[in-house]
């Protein structure tokens, strides 16, 4: 197959004058996207892929919702834009619908443009707030890519832009398939687990300690679902030491684990929440953070030193409208959690039965990580950590080729479809998933 | 005159859940816009305003240009989103009519959210590039709200967010109304201001400076312009010591001065400019860094760390794809240029011998500063460096009142409509600034 002149277009231009993220850029061979519709994508070659990632495990409602064009089309011929200083109705609505869903006392909403910019306000209101500047947040964990965020962040992305003064502070969370803590059950690791977190707080020193950052279920790093418990006991811990407690819902947030915030899993209040990708399938960009009584307070008469000129941002904020209005009438976030449970869920753990190369399958809602290995005994992953093989990279052709677009990590696949996959389409994809397998098959020992 | 229904509810949530940027929140009592036309936006009470501010200066082609807004809404029906690793023809398109107007080599463009990443990443580049950490950056200043960003920031919003950790140095710029270095002609401040530079350079340790950061012509910080002289003698300094010069662009690129980036007023071709604002006038929130060849090739088989889901956006930049065509089509330069130099530059100065509240006027293109002073001898701000005054409230309130948006910092007010508006709208303002000044002159001395 060959590209349409269009794509062909494209793709020179983007090989002359796009600097993209994360790569070297002269060992790019990007493909190029020309449509998407629901779970679908197509490429500049025609070929129609199931879309396994929702592109950056963002396009919670999946491509091209009609209602949310729509708003963004009728925002568009009202008003695209207009400066934080005003108030305009699209982003007042956006902040009462999200602080109508954000857990707890939540309920004031400070709009950015993305995740990162959110992880890098939340930290300065934690700061601020407490008087502190030390921020926690857990090895294996994805918080941004800007100065602040891409330290707090707990993978070799961090390693480049780490000079080691940023004031975070990294610990081991929960993890008991490749345990830090030599734990053999859950209850152990999560026990565990948050002796390793208290113990570090007070090496640390908890009155330099201004925030906890945490991902509620890891992302990127892994789709590490950890117990009820052990958010609960870092809640206690922030409590004990006035430390503030930031949940990252970036991208576990708005139904990708079959509840709005992945934090309702578990019972839990944070003290700040970030969001941003589900909030409005990142159809506009936009991010944000929810913000407390307390820490709101704290900013009531002393000004709060930041701000961006597309702070709730009228186009963004409008398709946020429609898209929590869209996923609460047509039940879209029931439908993550129905498809992980019925679907998904079991279908993975079938084809952990028949492929030797799966390690672990784990996850919830639409949310889930396959561990690929070498060795089920070792578990030796089939690509080093921050890094690949030629074992992973033929498993992902092996996608491709098939007709899924996967989302991949190291030595890990994950299945992290649209809110709004149906059996049908999740089913077609563990197939397409289960012949790639056989390909993880080969290189186990 | 009240609030439409619409308008209250938007005003009532506003107050109750949005969180506003670099405010104490409990104090605000925000203006509810609820529509805007080229030059003009409306508020909740309906009356209509002329937008002597451009919101936060981004608006250069006014507002819901029918153009614009129709790529908009066309792109929202065929594809608003996809991940930054694949190829997308509004993202390539964008990238061409960028790099077509950049100077020199800088032909390869990331694109972040805004104007703060756009830093951000630009930094990090440069601190990769050249193996140093260092930045350097003019006191009064603007670079954005982000970490590193607000750190170069050289006005009083950094002085929250610094904890001297950040690997920046702030050095004096020329401004000859307020010189640094008691000089009484342009020529002399441009002299001086350069030894100072190098000074500072030679104090820093050359081989410990990444990048000196500049705005060619600063901002909110009060709309300096510098001379030829100037930014030539920055541009040799860094060849002399391999110092990475980034030109911030975020709010003088794409038109404002009436070229398409400020830096083409002075010749001089820096190694990476940073944009947003007016790339697209903000109808979408879109940044970025356009890199010249030798910086990208440090990143050809060396991955860039860094990176965001939203790089490259098809709306935002289907929306930057329309409004540069627009610019181009519409002369929208060449008018920013023409109505500076025949209307507002010669109406300012008309101003300024009528009223002894004007310390100073300057600026080019349709971006100008009005520097009131108590006292035109001793040059006594209106209202102190970092704050604000009744007398100030008093001004600004006398403009509301007679009908324009004007862009206030601390004892200036900036005269910065889009880049569209015409001659008639351009006195209807200037008349209504007239208006206002009697206010500013009863306050000095």
């Amino acid at each position: 197959m060959t590209l349409s002149e269009e794509a062909a277009r494209a793709y020179e231009l983007d090989r002359r004058h796009v600097f993209h993220s994360w790569s070297a850029q002269a060992t790019l061979t990007p493909t190029v996207l020309t449509a998407a519709q629901g779970c679908y994508v197509w490429d500049g070659e025609g070929n129609r892929l199931l879309d396994f990632s929702s592109m950056m495990v963002n396009t919670n409602i999946g491509h091209q919702h009609p209602k949310v064009v729509a708003a963004i089309q009728e925002q568009a011929a009202t008003l695209c834009t207009v400066a934080p200083s005003f108030v305009n109705a699209a982003r007042s609505e956006a902040a009462r619908l999200i602080s109508e869903r954000t857990p707890g006392d939540l309920d004031m909403i400070f709009f950015t443009n993305g995740g990162a910019d959110a992880v890098e306000h939340a930290v300065r209101m934690a700061r601020l707030h407490t008087g502190r500047y030390k921020v926690l947040s857990r090895y294996r964990s994805y918080h941004g890519g800007t100065e602040t965020a891409v330290n707090l962040t707990g993978d070799p992305r961090r390693w480049p832009n780490d000079h080691g003064n940023t004031g975070t502070v990294h610990f081991f969370g929960p993890f008991l398939y490749r345990s830090e803590f030599h734990a053999t059950d859950e209850a152990q690791e999560t026990e565990r687990a948050l002796a390793h977190l208290e113990r570090t707080i007070e090496m640390e020193g908890p009155a330099t300690i201004a925030a906890i950052i945490l991902e509620p279920v890891p992302g990127t790093a892994g789709i590490m679902v950890p117990t009820r418990e052990y958010l609960r006991g870092v809640r206690a811990l922030c409590d004990k030491h006035g430390i503030v407690f930031i949940a990252d819902e970036v991208m576990a947030g708005f139904g990708r684990t079959g509840k709005w915030f992945a934090i309702d899993n578990f019972d839990v209040v944070p003290d700040l929440m970030t969001f941003a990708k589900g909030v409005n399938s990142g159809y506009v960009p936009l991010g944000g953070v929810a913000i407390n009584a307390a820490i709101a307070a704290t900013f009531a008469h002393r000004p709060y030193p930041g701000g961006l000129t597309y702070s709730g941002h009228p186009l963004a904020t409008a398709a946020a409208v429609a898209t929590i209005n869209v996923m609460a009438q047509e039940r879209i976030v029931e439908n993550a959690a129905e498809i992980g449970a019925k679907v998904i869920g079991p279908g993975l753990r079938e084809l952990a039965q028949r492929h030797r190369s799966i390690g672990e399958v784990r996850g919830l809602g639409v949310f889930w990580a396959v561990e690929l290995v070498r060795d089920r005994a070792t578990r030796e992953p089939l690509a080093p950590y921050g890094g690949t093989s030629p074992a992973m990279t033929e498993v992902v052709a092996a996608c491709r080729a098939g007709g899924i677009l996967p989302f991949v990590n190291f030595n890990r696949l994950h299945v992290v479809p649209p809110c709004v996959i149906t059996e049908a389409e999740a089913k077609e994809g563990l197939a397409i998933l289960d012949q790639a397998l056989t390909v993880a098959d080969a290189h186990t020992v």
